[in-house]
Order: C-alpha cells, then structure tokens, then sequence
C-alpha cells in the first residue's frame, strides 16, 4: 500500500542475471556441459565479492571517523563477521566446483584462455581494501599484478592504494585506544615487571630442578632467554623499530600495544565489542589463505603437473601467494607476548571503572 | 592461439551481473545496508537454480531416451550427484542469510511488498521437471501456486507439466529393468517365500520364549503379523493396486519391484551405477525438504507469529508444505519392504552372469 | 619443565576411547561392517553433548548470580556462540551417518532393539538445562520421556527440572535490565505512541488511496486494526496475561519487555553483548529444531514407513517434537512487536549516557 | 525378541566414554574452562580416525586379493567416500577449536607440554597404510616422526610399513587392468597418433597466423614442442623410468597407464566404477592435504611466531609436510596426459563390447 506493488521476477532483475551466461564451446558449436558450472559458480564469486566489497566499504567509513562512535561498533563487529561467514560459504562452493573433472574442463579450457581468476578485480579489490599493499604481493610470471586488469581498473585501483585501507583504519583507531595508564599505573611497566618475574620464575625451577642433568638446564636456560629475548620488541621501541625495518612487524608500536590491551583484557565491558572485530579481522585473513590454498590444491588436480618446461605453474605461485597475502599478521603474532591470565597485572579500579558503563 | 583471446571480466559478464542490484530503499531514499545481502542471497540462489536445471534437463534428456545408455548411465548418476551437492551448499547460505537479523529485515520488507520467494519460477519449474505435480502442491491462501507466476511462465510450467518429469522417466526406465526372472527361476517367488519363512521363525520364537507372558506373546504375534501384512502389497497387484489408488504409492507395481530389486542386489556390476542413481534421487528430495524446513524456520524467526488474526503465517505454509512435496517418497518407503542381506535370496548364477561383464 | 611431562596418547585416554566399541553383529558372529560406524557416530554426538553441557552449566552459574557481573557476558556470549558452533558441525555429522544405507542397518538393527537415541540423556538434559518442561514434551507412544532412562537418570533429571533453567536465569535477568524509565522518559508511553502513530498513517494511506476499490479499502483497514490489536499484548499487562495463560507467551511481561529493548537499541553500548546473547540463544534453539528434523528426515529414511499398523512410527513423532520442543519461542514471536527503526522513539540523551561507558 | 534387549547406554559404553576426560588444569587446582573443549576435539578426532581406520582396511582387504572381485568394488567405492566425507566433516570440526582464543589455550597450555598433535597414532597411521613411506616423510625437529611413538607402536608402525600399503594393492589392481590392446588395436600406438596430430595442428597453426610475430611464433612453437615433450614419459618406457628414478613419478608404467585408461573412458560400464575409486583417492589426499593446512594456519594463529630464535616453529613443519605428505600425487598430475576427449581415440567394437555387459 505505502509503496508500489513489487514482483519477485522484476526486482531481483532475474532476466538480466539468467541471460549472461553464454558459454565458449556453445558458440563454437561444441557444446561442453561442465561450462556451465564453470561459469554459474564464477559468476556467484563475483556476486558475493560485491557484498565483501559493500560490507568492507561501509566498515572502512565507520572506521574512518575521526572519533570512532561506540554506537557503531556492535555493527561494524557483526558485518565483518557477515564477511567471515561469506567468505567460509563460498570455500564450500569449491567442492561444487571440483564435481567437475580435468577431463571435463579440458574439453573448454583452451576456449577461455587466457582468461584466469588471477583477473578478478573485486577479489585484487578486496585484497587492497583490507590492506594489502603492491609491495607484499607475489609478482605473477614477472608481471605485477595490476597488468591483469583494463585501464579503468588499473585506474580506480591506484585511486583504492592511495587511500587509507582497513588496515590503516584500524592501526590509527588503535593507536587512539586509551586507558594506557593512569595517575598511578602505568600498565607497560607493569607487564614488564610480570614478564620478567614470569621467566626468572621458570629459570628458578630449571635450576633447581634436580632431575635435570647440567646440559639439559643450560638447554633450557638458553632457551627461556631467548624466549625473553622476544619481549623486547615489546617493551624497547628502538628494538621494535628495527625489527618493524625488517618486516617482522607491520602495525605501529603504540598499534601493537593497544591490540595487545585488547587482548589480555577482553572481558572489560569498554573492550568486549573490540575484541571482537580484530578476532574477526584474524578470521578474515585466516579464512581468505584458506581460500586461496584450496584454489591451489584445485588448480594442481585441474592442470596437473608441467614437468620439464621452464613456465611457473598456476598452483605453485597460488600456494606461494597464500602465505604471502596475509594483512593482519600481526594479529596472529601478537600470541607471542601473551602470557597467562593469572600473571596478567590486574588492573587498578580508577582504570576498570573508566572501562565500564556508567 | 587456436580461439580468440578472451577476458574474465567479459567472458563472465561481469559488469552485467554486478549492475543487477537496485536496493529498494535506496531508490526511496531510505537506504538500509541490509537489502543488498537480501538481493545477492536471491540472485545466487537464482543462479544455482538455473544451474540445478541444466543439470536436470541432461539427466532427464539421459532417460528419456527409448532405451537407457549404460554409457551414459555414470554421467548421469554424476550430474544427479552435482544437484545434491549444489543444494547442499546453498542450504549453508541461509547462515549467510541470517546474520541479517528481524529488525534490518524490518526496514525495507514493507518496500518489497507483495514480492515473495513464492514467486521463484525456477523453483517451481525444479520440482516440476523432478515430478511434483499440481494435486501433489499445497495451495497458498486458497490460490494453486501458478497464480504467482507471468502469463509466459504459466503457459510454459503447463507445457512442462504436461511432458514426461523426471520421475516419469525413471519410473519408465525401472519398468524396463530385466533379470526378474530366469527360466528356473521366478524373484518374486523366492522373496516371498523368504519373508514368509522370516516372519514365521520370529513367531516360533516369540511363541517358545518361556520369558514372555501369555500377553506379550499375543501382542509381539500381532505386531509380526500386521508386518508381514504390509508385504501383501508387495506380493499382490490388486493389494497394491488398491494401496496405490489410496495414495500411498506413486510408482507402479513393477517399477517398484525393480527399485527394490536395484536395492537388494546393488554389488552386481550392472546394478551399481542405478544404485547410485537411485541414492542420488533420495539425496536431492531429502535435500530440497530440508531446504523448505529451513526456509520455514528463518521465516518464523524474521517474521514472528500472527497472534488472533486470520491470516495464515508463511511459515506456517513452508512447514507443510515441507513434508508434502516430497516427490519419490516410494524410494523412502521401500525399505518397509527390505529383509536382512543374510535371508535375501541367493541369485542363480544364470542370472549373475547376465548381471556381469563379459 | 613445571608440570610433569605429558603425552598425547595417555592425556587423551585414547586406549579407553578407542576401546568402548563392541559391535553386536561381530558378539553374535555376524559381522556388519557398518554397525562401528554407527557406534562412532553416536559415541562422539554424546562427547559433544558433554562438551554442549560443560558450556551451559557454565553460563547457567553466570546468569544466576544475583547480579550478573558485566565482565563475565562477553565470555557468556562466546560460550553460546560456541554451543552454536557446536550444533552446527554435528548436523554435518548426519550426512556422514547418511552414507550407511537402509539396508546395510537391517543388517544389525533388530540386534540393538530397543536401543534408541530417544535414549540419550545427556540429549534430554540439554534439553531441560535450556528450560524445555515436562508439560512442554511431546509423549511418545503414551510414556513420557523419563521412562526411557535408568532410576538414577530419572533422579538426577527430577533434580534439574526442580533447578532453575537458562530460560528461568534469562528471564530473571531480563527482569532486572533498567533503562526502562527516567524522569522524563517512559519508554512504554513513547513507544505505544509511536505505534499507533504508524498504524493510523497506515490507514490513512489506504483510505486515501483512489486506486483502491471500497472493498479492497476495508479489507486492508480490517488487516491493519487486526495487526494493531496484537500489540495489546505488548501494551496491556491484563491482555498479555490472559494470552500466556493460554500458552502464546512464556515469558513475563517484565521479561518480554527487556527482550524488545534489547532488540531495539542494540547499538548501544550497554545493549550490543546482551544482544548477542539473546540471538545466540535464538539460534541454539533454532539449530536444535533443525537437528531434530534431519533426524526424523533419515528416521523416514531408514526404517520407512508402516502402512497400515497401528504403531506410531519413530520419524513422525521426531517431526512433531520438532516444533513443539522451542524454548525461547517468545524471542521469536518478538519479530511480531517490531516497528521500523525510523519509527522507534529516540532515546533521550539522559538515558543514552547511562548506557555508555564512563 | 530375537536378541536380548539392548539399551542405548550400555550399547554405547557412555559412562566409559564419559569418563575419560580429565583436564590437568583442574587436577592442578587452576581450572582453565577450554581445555574440555580441547580434549573432546581430539578425542573425537581420534574416534574417527578409528572410523578411517576400519574402512580403509576393508578396502585395502578387498584390494589385496589375487583378483578384485567386481561385486566388491561399489561397495569399496562407497567405503573410500565415506572417508572423504568423514574427513570434510572433521575438518569443519577446526571451525569449532577455532572458538578457543590463544589466550584461553595459554592458560592450560604448558600443563600438556610435550603431547602434541604429532604423537597422534591413528594419524600416522592412516597415512602409512594408504601408502606414506618413511622416506616421503618430513623430519620434525631432525627426528623421524616415529620417535615420537612408543615402543609397542613403533614395532606395530614398522609391521604396517612393510606390508602392502593401499597405494601398493592399488598399483597392483591397476597393472592387471585388461583392454588395453586388441588383435587389430593397440591402444598407446593410437594414443601417440592421437597427441601427435593434435600437436602438429597446434603448430600448424601458429605457423599460419598472420596475427603473430615471428617472435611471437617462435615462442609459442618452442612452447608446444616443450608440451609435446612431456608425452614422452607417457610413450616412451625408458624415458618414464629415469623420471621415476628423479621421484617424478611413483606409480609403474603399467599402472599409470591404466589409470590413464581409467580417466579417459570413465563412460565405458566396466569403467565406471573404477573411476570413482581413483577419484575418491584422489579426494582423500586432496581433503587430508587440505587438513594439514587448516592445521598449520591454527597453530600459527594460537602459537604466534617465535621471532630470533632458532627453533623451527611447528606451523612452519605443518606448512611444509602439508604439500609434502601427498600420496597420489600421480593421479593429480595425469591431468597433464590428457587430451580433449574429441581427440581421443574411440575404440573399437570389439574392445566396448568387452567392456559392456553380457
């Protein structure tokens, strides 16, 4: 009644969607059943890469803000968690895919080339929205990447390099995260002194564990220092400074830090919503190198093995690049500075009082 | 080198498909997030539908022929497999679905009114060409389900009902299935003679069991005896013929025979290609039942109850519409007819030579 | 080097685990292959039935302290999440379960009688845990459900149906959310107003809608006073009575009210981990009816269907308990109470800032 | 009635089952709520490994035969899908361990120290018995993987080694294929025709493009005869015997070129079965492979990366045995024999009629 009657047919525009598939090997009149598939499932990638594309746009401008409102986080948490679940759902698209068999997709094959998913736009897209950047990607036979794409593309994609990504989104948000210390706490130093009473313990016991021979407890000594050694990125900014120069860490210190806040006090009411999005960041990543594994273990079945020619094989550089493609590694890495719960500094009520509701 | 060079993006239409999405409410200037997932969801669905057709339309071109290809028999037992596995997938995008909760729905549903999965012609022509028929729907608010459709798609579902489904075909192909009998031997013969041999042994033992009261021996004597009564329809066409007028069958009496016979005896080597296809018939109603049963719970959950008012709830028609549209519900039902591997009979080697390679 | 060394093979208890298999068919000298899978099946679903109580036992003690503590709800959210997650991936297990084949469980069916999964406590006491009554069970074959468990079962299950429920914690809890009111604010004023704002715009559409023959007029107006009415049970603490005391509503109307705030202002801060705790419970439920209906899918599968005998037959009565078993059917109903978030009243900013943080 | 009545409970062993859990973090008074989560994941994995176990050694018993029986071979078929559709579950089950933070596992962690997932029997097993030598095997750490075994699994391991593997039977099975040349056909003679014409066109037809540079030309000629060259080890016995020898292939000449067989004329009756044995082992390594690298993405995720030190980190050992540890690794790169089927050679009479039914 408000609005004009509308019809199932007409609104989800169904002709058009059902009138773009046209098949190679119909039009040169040697009809190969399997390209159908092949081209339904591609088609419902690129589908569902738009809704990624429309989750993470409407994600980037929330973080975007100048001052991040609490108002939109549960949001920005629940759609980044839509991506996830886009994202594990069309993993499973690929045991649809691989119904079809070598045999089956040789008899088209030769028709599309050299048409290849190495030219997805909204997947590159996707990549660079979250963050990835020229440098961290795997030349292909060379080539850098956007030489696959038209002008338009290649256009619009620089236009997408040159501005903020999720991921710098995210590292300026952390970086604004407060709570850091307070009149009496400063919560750095106080990890620090956890940290090393933590590992003097532990070396206390390798020394006077009896059962131990002398060579086993300079082992383990050495070890436990070496594992100390770790922190420093943590606490000394020259030293994380250097190891950031070399690539080991991305995020910026201050970055670092406050994810690693999150982490430990996640159960803080101010802290429940945020832990959530960088879990579901690590997830994203997690569940994007997965996906690109599996399209390298499809792509060995599919094409099998060129064996004694020069040319890089499609699965190798996919299995290369899966490893490669991460954008929120330090996320991942951040488990290496955790330490135990019950040795986590407990935090000073002036400062748990400013984490809850009013 | 051998065909012209062709790109992804054209080869897949993409522009095409990704300039498919109109948001309602961003047309009205209301623009909720939500209604590009609602659209996506349909589109894929859409996509897959016209997939699962073409997959059909092979399988049912497969049995239409005068006689069965045993060359084409692996093909198509595959391509019924592929169905299964398509529907499985799109079963787990109602996941996806659902992280849109009741009250996002809320902003744009009024906007698409009266547009309705209902109206998902491809759908309806799935469960045409598998075999459901116009008695075998239920109606919607007193209106036969084609209501929903376009002129043009009313006039094509009639031209579809009116030729032979799928469950024609196979029905058909199950008539013709040979092996019944042999010149010293007769099947059906032996079966019955089996299961009445079964049923009676059980009985001796109810009867000389010392631990059974006078009561409960009647009682178990009973319960044998209505079951070996069920066999009557196995054993007697107009048993049967009287069943099957009630309802309860839809196949014909020797097509029946002939699926359990596939069932009984599926490691012959002629006989495990049509197992396989049989399962995969099994597969795609139990799957496409468990797809109405999740719509039917989604619906409840984005729409509520109706409390007092007359209107029936959708939901509410997706449940039972669920359990009726069942279309080989025979296949479901004659394993009332099976009897343990060790007591079916032995086929003579004149008959499992037939049934072999040469 | 603190704790005693570990390994994997001990700490797991494997020999015992991998040593509770006894096939009937191979005690009794009939070897069916498919009865130890079977037996796995059904083994690790009740390891997963632990692992479903371990976490609702544990958000059962948080939501039954007298006041729920805001640091421990972000860890409750995840424990139900998890539950969910749980469910989930045991659905999958069916269609492992679905590649043994009616007639390879003839082989063994009739060793295990009665044996029965209507037999599985822990199944049962999730159930009760959750809030599932006596009164709320469908009776199979007249005996109610605790006379398929052993006394001491029947024991221990009368003492939690004495205990309070999650349903019961939840509705406490529920009733104590604030926010319900300020000093210039009443919620429930404000939103009843805006609801029969939007009905009566809504009717005056229609009456002013020239396209609309007379009839059609009043066959809208009477729908939209029909939907208006079914807001007196939101509104009307009397009306809302006499409705739960006929079975439409469960919870209180305290209870029902805190749900729709809930629902309604997720965003913020406060709300955003109650939210999610109300739809983790939605789908616990909603994933444990979708359990119970693939069950009695593969029921009907496996054993067929009894024609003409009296017994209830084991599938049907799994359909029907499908639907009757929901808990937290009020959160679904909850949809029907809705109004676009356009139309939900803005709250004042002295009732906004208590739900922020410090 | 037949066999004494059954109850769920002692059927199951539950009690047994449920009574093997015991988290060291509650024996050690600090209680860390996941580590339930954790045992019941593994224990579950270990019950199906079980499950595998037992189906794979019914397959590799219907293999090992001195003839495979064609009525076992749907049945074998049906057992190694199974399989796959086992480990497909399973891995979803990461899904659910993933709902563990490293935080939560950091709280129980060093309490388990050293078990680990490499201890795990059935696992290694598994992988032996369809056919990973010794020496396909990663070392982790320096040490062969069965050091971390005990002594009674260790003798039990190098039994198993040195017997048949189901790649051993398999091959076998496979060199014994017939049909593979007739009075008046010699299949490979045929196929070499086949592939040669097939090139020589190709080359042809660069040749004649006017379109092409000559240095363009020339390339594409040098990589067509490279392609062409590949073939040799498929015609040429000398030549596949040194690539064997450098670890290109495992499988013998004769049994690669069944399998070649196999795939090219899947449609032939007698074949039809047999390819799906090949693709369900193919589905098996490609799913278990696939397992590995879901693996090896959790264990960086819940165990950091270890920056400075000199211990190699277990999701690096997971990452590398994971493309490693393949086992068919002959039937993914066959793909690259393959050519269009309207190019294969079409047999003759009197092979089709051999490979039919009587």
């Amino acid at each position: 009644m408000k609005y004009p009657a509308v019809h199932y047919h007409d609104y989800l525009q169904i002709d058009k969607i059902l009138n773009s598939q046209n098949p190679k090997s119909h039009e040169y009149g040697k009809p190969a059943h399997d390209e159908m598939l092949f081209i339904v499932v591609h088609q419902t990638y690129e589908l569902w890469f738009k809704q990624i594309l429309f989750e993470l746009n409407a994600v980037l401008a929330t973080f975007s803000r100048e001052k991040v409102e609490e108002t939109e986080m549960g949001v920005a948490s629940s759609r980044l968690e839509r991506t996830v679940s886009i994202l594990k759902m069309i993993i499973g698209q690929i045991d649809v895919l691989e119904t079809m068999t070598p045999l089956d997709f040789l008899e088209f094959r030769d028709m599309l080339y050299p048409a290849s998913g190495f030219q997805s736009y909204q997947w590159r897209l996707i990549e660079t929205k979250l963050g990835l950047r020229m440098t961290d990607r795997l030349a292909f036979n060379q080539s850098p990447f956007y030489k696959a794409l038209s002008p338009d593309q290649q256009n619009e994609m620089m236009n997408v390099l040159n501005q903020p990504s999720l991921f710098d989104a995210v590292e300026k948000w952390l970086e604004r995260t407060p709570f850091l210390q307070s009149q009496n706490f400063t919560f750095w130093g106080s990890y620090q002194d956890a940290v090393t009473r933590m590992f003097h313990d532990d070396m206390n016991i390798v020394r006077n564990n009896s059962a131990l021979s002398e060579q086993d407890k300079e082992k383990n000594l050495k070890s436990l220092e070496a594992s100390l050694g770790t922190f420093a990125a943590l606490f000394d900014e020259n030293a994380f400074a250097e190891l950031r120069s070399q690539g080991h860490f991305r995020l910026s210190f201050k970055a670092l830090h406050a994810a690693l806040l999150i982490q430990l006090y996640r159960d803080q009411p101010i802290l429940q919503t945020p832990f959530r999005i960088i879990r579901a960041l690590l997830d994203i990543d997690e569940t994007m190198t997965n996906w690109r594994y599996r399209h390298a273990l499809m792509a060995h079945r599919m094409l099998g093995q060129k064996i004694g020619t020069g040319g890089s094989s499609g699965h190798k550089y996919l299995a290369d690049a899966t490893a490669k493609h991460k954008i929120f590694s330090d996320f991942f890495n951040l488990t290496t500075f955790f330490i135990p719960r019950s040795q986590v500094p407990v935090l000073p009520p002036e400062v748990t009082e400013r984490m809850n509701y009013r």
